[in-house]
Protein backbone atom coordinates (compact mmCIF):
# COMPACT_ATOMS: atom_id res chain seq x y z
CA UNK A 1 0.00 0.00 0.00
CA UNK A 2 1.08 3.56 -0.89
CA UNK A 3 0.48 5.92 1.82
CA UNK A 4 -1.03 9.58 0.49
CA UNK A 5 0.63 11.76 2.60
CA UNK A 6 -2.33 14.68 3.12
CA UNK A 7 -3.01 16.25 6.23
CA UNK A 8 -6.70 15.30 7.37
CA UNK A 9 -6.79 19.67 7.96
CA UNK A 10 -6.27 19.98 4.36
CA UNK A 11 -9.20 17.67 3.70
CA UNK A 12 -11.59 19.13 6.12
CA UNK A 13 -10.19 22.49 4.05
CA UNK A 14 -10.85 21.30 0.77
CA UNK A 15 -15.04 20.41 2.16
CA UNK A 16 -14.76 24.25 2.76
CA UNK A 17 -13.68 25.06 -0.38
CA UNK A 18 -16.01 22.70 -2.16
CA UNK A 19 -19.05 24.22 -0.35
CA UNK A 20 -17.75 27.97 -1.31
CA UNK A 21 -17.45 27.59 -4.56
CA UNK A 22 -20.99 25.44 -4.82
CA UNK A 23 -22.38 29.13 -3.50
CA UNK A 24 -20.35 31.13 -5.98
CA UNK A 25 -21.73 29.01 -9.01
CA UNK A 26 -24.93 29.28 -7.97
CA UNK A 27 -24.53 33.00 -7.78
CA UNK A 28 -23.33 32.49 -11.50
CA UNK A 29 -19.63 33.21 -10.85
CA UNK A 30 -17.39 31.79 -13.54
CA UNK A 31 -13.89 32.31 -12.52
CA UNK A 32 -11.96 32.72 -9.45
CA UNK A 33 -8.87 33.62 -7.49
CA UNK A 34 -6.78 31.82 -4.90
CA UNK A 35 -7.12 34.99 -2.79
CA UNK A 36 -11.14 35.02 -3.09
CA UNK A 37 -11.40 31.16 -1.70
CA UNK A 38 -8.79 31.85 0.71
CA UNK A 39 -11.36 35.10 2.01
CA UNK A 40 -14.31 32.97 1.83
CA UNK A 41 -13.43 29.56 3.59
CA UNK A 42 -11.32 32.14 6.24
CA UNK A 43 -7.81 30.89 5.61
CA UNK A 44 -4.08 32.32 3.95
CA UNK A 45 -4.29 32.18 -0.40
CA UNK A 46 -0.70 30.29 0.32
CA UNK A 47 -2.79 27.88 2.37
CA UNK A 48 -5.10 27.03 -0.51
CA UNK A 49 -3.11 26.54 -3.03
CA UNK A 50 -0.65 24.14 -1.17
CA UNK A 51 -4.22 22.32 -0.12
CA UNK A 52 -4.86 21.72 -3.96
CA UNK A 53 -0.90 20.92 -5.05
CA UNK A 54 -1.26 17.23 -3.00
CA UNK A 55 -3.58 16.78 -5.93
CA UNK A 56 -2.37 17.97 -8.98
CA UNK A 57 -2.64 21.43 -10.72
CA UNK A 58 -5.48 23.38 -11.11
CA UNK A 59 -6.07 26.91 -12.43
CA UNK A 60 -4.27 29.03 -14.90
CA UNK A 61 -1.83 31.53 -13.68
CA UNK A 62 -3.29 35.03 -14.35
CA UNK A 63 -6.47 33.83 -14.92
CA UNK A 64 -7.80 32.01 -11.88
CA UNK A 65 -9.77 28.95 -11.27
CA UNK A 66 -12.92 27.88 -13.22
CA UNK A 67 -15.63 28.08 -10.64
CA UNK A 68 -17.47 24.99 -11.78
CA UNK A 69 -14.28 22.96 -12.76
CA UNK A 70 -12.65 23.21 -9.49
CA UNK A 71 -15.77 22.52 -7.71
CA UNK A 72 -16.17 19.07 -9.75
CA UNK A 73 -12.16 18.11 -8.81
CA UNK A 74 -12.40 18.97 -5.42
CA UNK A 75 -15.74 16.92 -5.63
CA UNK A 76 -13.97 13.75 -6.80
CA UNK A 77 -11.23 14.14 -4.83
CA UNK A 78 -13.56 14.00 -1.63
CA UNK A 79 -15.54 11.05 -3.70
CA UNK A 80 -18.33 13.08 -3.74
CA UNK A 81 -18.96 12.48 -7.54
CA UNK A 82 -21.41 9.76 -6.34
CA UNK A 83 -24.39 9.36 -4.02
CA UNK A 84 -23.77 7.83 -0.48
CA UNK A 85 -26.55 5.80 1.12
CA UNK A 86 -26.02 6.36 5.06
CA UNK A 87 -27.92 5.47 7.93
CA UNK A 88 -28.69 6.81 11.30
CA UNK A 89 -29.29 5.74 14.67
CA UNK A 90 -30.82 7.62 17.05
CA UNK A 91 -33.36 10.32 15.98
CA UNK A 92 -33.62 12.51 19.12
CA UNK A 93 -32.86 16.48 18.44
CA UNK A 94 -28.88 15.35 17.53
CA UNK A 95 -30.14 12.71 14.77
CA UNK A 96 -33.00 15.06 13.61
CA UNK A 97 -30.96 18.01 13.23
CA UNK A 98 -28.48 15.94 11.16
CA UNK A 99 -30.81 14.41 8.69
CA UNK A 100 -32.42 17.27 8.60
CA UNK A 101 -29.33 19.48 7.74
CA UNK A 102 -29.79 20.94 3.74
CA UNK A 103 -26.23 21.13 3.63
CA UNK A 104 -26.24 17.17 3.50
CA UNK A 105 -28.90 16.51 0.94
CA UNK A 106 -26.69 18.53 -1.58
CA UNK A 107 -23.79 16.58 -1.03
CA UNK A 108 -25.17 13.93 -1.69
CA UNK A 109 -25.94 12.26 1.20
CA UNK A 110 -29.13 10.45 1.32
CA UNK A 111 -30.54 8.63 4.42
CA UNK A 112 -32.34 5.49 3.66
CA UNK A 113 -31.83 3.86 6.96
CA UNK A 114 -33.16 5.43 10.64
CA UNK A 115 -33.30 3.54 13.99
CA UNK A 116 -34.53 4.35 17.06
CA UNK A 117 -35.81 3.09 20.01
CA UNK A 118 -38.56 5.44 20.96
CA UNK A 119 -42.10 3.55 20.80
CA UNK A 120 -43.63 6.21 19.82
CA UNK A 121 -40.76 6.94 16.85
CA UNK A 122 -40.90 3.58 15.91
CA UNK A 123 -42.92 3.06 12.18
CA UNK A 124 -43.41 6.50 11.42
CA UNK A 125 -41.85 8.25 8.25
CA UNK A 126 -39.15 10.26 7.65
CA UNK A 127 -38.79 11.86 3.93
CA UNK A 128 -40.03 8.33 2.84
CA UNK A 129 -38.17 6.33 5.06
CA UNK A 130 -39.75 4.28 7.92
CA UNK A 131 -37.96 4.65 11.78
CA UNK A 132 -37.34 1.43 12.73
CA UNK A 133 -35.81 0.00 16.21
CA UNK A 134 -31.89 -0.63 16.81
CA UNK A 135 -32.70 -4.36 17.03
CA UNK A 136 -32.90 -4.42 13.07
CA UNK A 137 -29.46 -2.27 12.30
CA UNK A 138 -27.96 -5.80 10.82
CA UNK A 139 -30.39 -6.97 9.07
CA UNK A 140 -31.42 -3.62 7.41
CA UNK A 141 -27.90 -1.90 6.87
CA UNK A 142 -27.07 -5.06 4.92
CA UNK A 143 -30.06 -4.82 2.79
CA UNK A 144 -29.97 -1.30 2.22
CA UNK A 145 -26.18 -1.47 1.67
CA UNK A 146 -25.22 1.45 3.77
CA UNK A 147 -21.66 2.15 3.76
CA UNK A 148 -21.75 4.60 6.19
CA UNK A 149 -23.55 5.18 9.82
CA UNK A 150 -23.92 7.92 11.66
CA UNK A 151 -24.19 7.50 15.63
CA UNK A 152 -26.78 10.27 17.57
CA UNK A 153 -27.82 8.26 20.35
CA UNK A 154 -26.67 8.70 23.89
CA UNK A 155 -23.25 7.68 25.39
CA UNK A 156 -23.83 4.43 27.11
CA UNK A 157 -25.53 2.73 23.67
CA UNK A 158 -23.22 4.43 21.24
CA UNK A 159 -21.06 1.36 21.47
CA UNK A 160 -23.75 -1.54 21.12
CA UNK A 161 -24.98 0.52 17.93
CA UNK A 162 -21.19 0.58 16.48
CA UNK A 163 -21.22 -2.85 17.10
CA UNK A 164 -24.85 -3.58 14.99
CA UNK A 165 -23.11 -1.11 12.19
CA UNK A 166 -19.98 -2.96 11.60
CA UNK A 167 -21.72 -6.42 11.50
CA UNK A 168 -24.36 -5.16 9.32
CA UNK A 169 -21.11 -4.06 6.92
CA UNK A 170 -20.59 -0.31 7.18
CA UNK A 171 -17.32 0.92 6.18
CA UNK A 172 -17.00 4.11 7.72
CA UNK A 173 -18.79 5.73 11.25
CA UNK A 174 -19.25 9.64 12.27
CA UNK A 175 -19.79 9.09 16.02
CA UNK A 176 -21.88 12.09 17.78
CA UNK A 177 -22.14 10.47 21.29
CA UNK A 178 -19.63 11.85 23.72
CA UNK A 179 -17.72 8.54 24.39
CA UNK A 180 -14.07 6.86 22.25
CA UNK A 181 -15.94 3.60 20.42
CA UNK A 182 -14.37 1.07 20.04
CA UNK A 183 -14.39 -0.26 16.29
CA UNK A 184 -12.36 -3.20 14.04
CA UNK A 185 -8.89 -1.23 12.25
CA UNK A 186 -10.43 -1.32 8.99
CA UNK A 187 -13.20 0.60 9.72
CA UNK A 188 -12.98 4.58 9.15
CA UNK A 189 -13.95 6.15 12.84
CA UNK A 190 -14.56 9.83 12.94
CA UNK A 191 -15.75 11.36 16.10
CA UNK A 192 -17.24 14.60 16.86
CA UNK A 193 -17.39 16.19 20.70
CA UNK A 194 -19.85 19.20 20.64
CA UNK A 195 -18.80 19.38 24.16
CA UNK A 196 -15.05 19.33 23.26
CA UNK A 197 -15.44 22.09 20.92
CA UNK A 198 -16.86 24.15 23.55
CA UNK A 199 -13.98 23.79 25.80
CA UNK A 200 -11.59 24.20 23.74
CA UNK A 201 -13.47 28.24 23.59
CA UNK A 202 -12.60 28.29 27.49
CA UNK A 203 -9.21 27.35 27.35
CA UNK A 204 -8.27 29.80 25.05
CA UNK A 205 -10.73 32.64 27.01
CA UNK A 206 -8.60 31.56 29.85
CA UNK A 207 -5.29 31.96 28.90
CA UNK A 208 -6.24 35.20 27.26
CA UNK A 209 -7.07 36.38 31.12
CA UNK A 210 -4.39 34.89 32.27
CA UNK A 211 -2.00 36.75 29.80
CA UNK A 212 -0.63 34.44 27.13
CA UNK A 213 -1.42 35.38 23.49
CA UNK A 214 -3.15 32.45 21.25
CA UNK A 215 -1.71 28.89 20.92
CA UNK A 216 -0.86 27.14 17.61
CA UNK A 217 -4.27 26.39 15.81
CA UNK A 218 -5.91 24.77 13.27
CA UNK A 219 -8.71 25.13 11.33
CA UNK A 220 -11.70 23.47 12.03
CA UNK B 1 2.68 38.62 25.45
CA UNK B 2 4.34 35.34 25.65
CA UNK B 3 2.97 32.67 23.39
CA UNK B 4 1.82 29.33 25.08
CA UNK B 5 3.04 26.16 22.61
CA UNK B 6 0.56 24.28 22.81
CA UNK B 7 -0.84 22.28 20.09
CA UNK B 8 -4.77 22.70 19.63
CA UNK B 9 -5.10 18.90 19.38
CA UNK B 10 -3.74 18.34 23.03
CA UNK B 11 -6.65 20.71 24.18
CA UNK B 12 -9.06 18.72 22.59
CA UNK B 13 -7.48 15.77 23.66
CA UNK B 14 -7.93 16.71 27.39
CA UNK B 15 -11.24 17.11 27.17
CA UNK B 16 -11.72 13.80 26.44
CA UNK B 17 -9.51 13.03 29.11
CA UNK B 18 -11.29 14.87 31.26
CA UNK B 19 -14.67 13.38 30.32
CA UNK B 20 -13.24 9.83 31.11
CA UNK B 21 -11.97 10.61 34.36
CA UNK B 22 -15.42 12.01 35.23
CA UNK B 23 -17.12 8.69 34.29
CA UNK B 24 -14.43 6.57 36.45
CA UNK B 25 -15.04 8.68 38.89
CA UNK B 26 -18.48 7.63 39.14
CA UNK B 27 -17.59 4.31 38.90
CA UNK B 28 -15.49 4.50 42.25
CA UNK B 29 -12.43 4.48 40.49
CA UNK B 30 -9.85 6.22 42.73
CA UNK B 31 -6.49 5.84 40.93
CA UNK B 32 -5.04 4.91 37.17
CA UNK B 33 -2.53 4.51 34.75
CA UNK B 34 -1.28 6.69 31.27
CA UNK B 35 -1.95 3.44 29.99
CA UNK B 36 -5.73 3.26 31.05
CA UNK B 37 -6.17 6.97 30.07
CA UNK B 38 -5.20 6.14 26.67
CA UNK B 39 -8.06 3.07 26.22
CA UNK B 40 -10.70 5.31 27.70
CA UNK B 41 -9.23 8.03 25.11
CA UNK B 42 -8.61 5.98 22.17
CA UNK B 43 -5.03 7.39 21.60
CA UNK B 44 -1.82 5.89 22.92
CA UNK B 45 -0.08 5.98 25.94
CA UNK B 46 2.70 8.50 25.24
CA UNK B 47 0.29 11.01 23.60
CA UNK B 48 -1.29 11.06 27.24
CA UNK B 49 1.95 11.89 29.06
CA UNK B 50 2.45 14.38 26.05
CA UNK B 51 -0.44 16.51 26.45
CA UNK B 52 -0.26 16.33 30.51
CA UNK B 53 3.36 17.50 30.13
CA UNK B 54 2.26 20.81 29.04
CA UNK B 55 1.29 21.98 31.76
CA UNK B 56 3.39 20.37 34.95
CA UNK B 57 3.95 17.11 36.73
CA UNK B 58 1.13 14.69 37.35
CA UNK B 59 1.01 11.31 38.44
CA UNK B 60 3.31 9.43 41.08
CA UNK B 61 5.63 7.42 39.02
CA UNK B 62 4.96 3.27 39.35
CA UNK B 63 1.57 4.27 40.99
CA UNK B 64 0.00 6.61 38.17
CA UNK B 65 -2.40 9.02 38.52
CA UNK B 66 -5.19 9.83 41.24
CA UNK B 67 -8.46 10.25 38.94
CA UNK B 68 -10.05 12.87 41.30
CA UNK B 69 -7.00 15.11 41.57
CA UNK B 70 -6.30 14.61 37.76
CA UNK B 71 -9.72 15.31 36.65
CA UNK B 72 -10.42 18.60 38.32
CA UNK B 73 -6.15 19.65 37.45
CA UNK B 74 -7.41 19.46 33.83
CA UNK B 75 -11.40 20.75 34.85
CA UNK B 76 -8.78 24.06 36.02
CA UNK B 77 -6.57 23.76 32.88
CA UNK B 78 -9.82 24.26 30.66
CA UNK B 79 -10.99 26.68 32.77
CA UNK B 80 -13.86 24.73 33.38
CA UNK B 81 -13.62 25.15 37.38
CA UNK B 82 -16.40 27.74 37.26
CA UNK B 83 -19.48 28.16 35.45
CA UNK B 84 -20.10 29.87 32.28
CA UNK B 85 -23.41 31.04 30.82
CA UNK B 86 -24.47 30.95 27.00
CA UNK B 87 -26.10 32.48 24.41
CA UNK B 88 -27.78 30.44 21.83
CA UNK B 89 -29.02 31.63 18.76
CA UNK B 90 -31.34 29.40 16.42
CA UNK B 91 -33.18 26.75 18.83
CA UNK B 92 -33.77 24.05 15.23
CA UNK B 93 -33.46 20.92 15.92
CA UNK B 94 -29.66 21.39 16.36
CA UNK B 95 -30.32 24.18 18.98
CA UNK B 96 -32.25 22.21 20.60
CA UNK B 97 -30.03 19.15 20.76
CA UNK B 98 -27.08 21.63 22.29
CA UNK B 99 -29.49 23.05 25.07
CA UNK B 100 -30.35 19.68 26.28
CA UNK B 101 -26.77 18.01 25.65
CA UNK B 102 -26.43 16.35 29.26
CA UNK B 103 -23.00 16.70 28.78
CA UNK B 104 -22.82 20.49 28.32
CA UNK B 105 -25.00 20.71 31.95
CA UNK B 106 -22.36 18.39 33.60
CA UNK B 107 -19.09 20.42 32.30
CA UNK B 108 -20.69 23.94 33.70
CA UNK B 109 -22.46 25.09 30.64
CA UNK B 110 -25.48 27.25 31.60
CA UNK B 111 -27.92 28.37 28.85
CA UNK B 112 -28.67 31.17 29.98
CA UNK B 113 -30.15 33.08 27.02
CA UNK B 114 -31.74 31.58 23.92
CA UNK B 115 -33.21 33.22 20.43
CA UNK B 116 -35.16 31.98 17.84
CA UNK B 117 -37.35 34.21 15.47
CA UNK B 118 -40.32 31.60 15.41
CA UNK B 119 -43.49 33.36 16.77
CA UNK B 120 -44.30 29.63 18.04
CA UNK B 121 -41.46 29.94 19.68
CA UNK B 122 -40.76 33.37 20.98
CA UNK B 123 -42.30 33.65 24.43
CA UNK B 124 -42.03 29.49 25.41
CA UNK B 125 -39.63 28.46 28.32
CA UNK B 126 -36.78 26.36 27.85
CA UNK B 127 -35.48 25.05 30.97
CA UNK B 128 -36.61 28.45 32.86
CA UNK B 129 -35.35 30.58 30.28
CA UNK B 130 -37.63 32.55 27.66
CA UNK B 131 -36.95 32.37 24.09
CA UNK B 132 -36.45 35.83 22.47
CA UNK B 133 -36.60 37.25 19.22
CA UNK B 134 -33.13 37.77 17.62
CA UNK B 135 -33.20 41.60 17.69
CA UNK B 136 -33.00 41.44 20.92
CA UNK B 137 -29.74 39.53 20.98
CA UNK B 138 -27.50 42.61 22.03
CA UNK B 139 -29.59 43.82 24.61
CA UNK B 140 -30.07 40.43 26.38
CA UNK B 141 -26.74 38.96 25.96
CA UNK B 142 -24.86 42.63 27.50
CA UNK B 143 -27.65 42.06 30.55
CA UNK B 144 -27.08 38.62 30.72
CA UNK B 145 -23.31 38.76 30.76
CA UNK B 146 -22.73 36.19 28.19
CA UNK B 147 -19.45 35.48 27.66
CA UNK B 148 -19.96 32.58 24.94
CA UNK B 149 -22.55 32.49 22.24
CA UNK B 150 -23.78 29.65 20.14
CA UNK B 151 -24.90 29.59 16.66
CA UNK B 152 -27.63 27.14 15.74
CA UNK B 153 -28.90 29.27 12.54
CA UNK B 154 -28.90 28.40 8.99
CA UNK B 155 -25.78 29.67 6.97
CA UNK B 156 -28.05 32.98 5.79
CA UNK B 157 -28.55 34.22 8.96
CA UNK B 158 -25.51 33.17 10.57
CA UNK B 159 -23.18 35.87 10.55
CA UNK B 160 -26.01 38.62 11.43
CA UNK B 161 -26.17 36.70 14.29
CA UNK B 162 -22.34 37.04 15.08
CA UNK B 163 -22.43 40.65 14.36
CA UNK B 164 -25.08 40.75 17.60
CA UNK B 165 -23.55 38.48 19.39
CA UNK B 166 -20.17 40.30 18.89
CA UNK B 167 -21.62 43.79 20.27
CA UNK B 168 -23.44 42.00 22.86
CA UNK B 169 -19.84 41.75 24.46
CA UNK B 170 -19.51 37.62 24.05
CA UNK B 171 -15.99 37.12 23.86
CA UNK B 172 -16.09 33.57 21.94
CA UNK B 173 -18.39 32.11 19.47
CA UNK B 174 -19.27 28.52 18.32
CA UNK B 175 -20.37 28.49 15.37
CA UNK B 176 -22.45 25.44 13.60
CA UNK B 177 -23.49 27.30 10.90
CA UNK B 178 -22.05 26.01 7.29
CA UNK B 179 -20.38 29.26 6.58
CA UNK B 180 -17.27 30.82 7.69
CA UNK B 181 -17.93 33.67 10.07
CA UNK B 182 -15.97 37.28 9.97
CA UNK B 183 -15.58 38.51 13.37
CA UNK B 184 -13.21 41.06 15.11
CA UNK B 185 -9.53 39.50 15.70
CA UNK B 186 -10.13 39.57 19.75
CA UNK B 187 -13.10 37.36 19.09
CA UNK B 188 -12.19 33.78 20.35
CA UNK B 189 -13.98 31.83 16.68
CA UNK B 190 -14.47 28.42 16.04
CA UNK B 191 -16.65 26.65 13.37
CA UNK B 192 -18.22 22.88 13.35
CA UNK B 193 -19.34 21.76 10.72
CA UNK B 194 -20.76 18.67 10.61
CA UNK B 195 -20.89 18.03 6.80
CA UNK B 196 -17.24 18.33 6.94
CA UNK B 197 -16.60 15.36 9.16
CA UNK B 198 -18.83 13.52 7.01
CA UNK B 199 -16.93 14.47 3.85
CA UNK B 200 -13.76 13.34 5.65
CA UNK B 201 -15.24 10.22 5.93
CA UNK B 202 -16.07 9.38 2.18
CA UNK B 203 -12.69 10.64 1.13
CA UNK B 204 -11.11 8.13 3.60
CA UNK B 205 -13.41 5.26 1.91
CA UNK B 206 -12.34 6.43 -1.53
CA UNK B 207 -9.03 5.97 -0.99
CA UNK B 208 -9.11 2.58 0.47
CA UNK B 209 -10.41 1.67 -2.99
CA UNK B 210 -7.82 3.04 -4.88
CA UNK B 211 -5.13 1.52 -2.93
CA UNK B 212 -3.73 4.38 -0.49
CA UNK B 213 -3.72 3.56 3.61
CA UNK B 214 -4.42 6.04 5.53
CA UNK B 215 -3.25 9.57 5.10
CA UNK B 216 -1.92 11.52 8.33
CA UNK B 217 -4.61 11.83 10.80
CA UNK B 218 -5.19 13.50 13.83
CA UNK B 219 -7.17 13.18 16.68
CA UNK B 220 -11.31 14.58 16.46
Amino acid sequence: MRTLKVPEATITRLSVYSRYLSKLKKQGKITISSTDIAVGAGVNPAQVRKDLSFFGEFGTRGVGYDVDQLNWDILKILSLDEEWTVALVGFGHLGQAVTMHRVFKERGFNFTSIFDNDPNKIGTMVEGVEILPSERIEEVISKNKNRIGIITVPADAAQGAADALVKGGVQAILNFAPIHLTVPQEIELREVDLAVNLEVLTFHLDIQRQGYSRPLSFIR
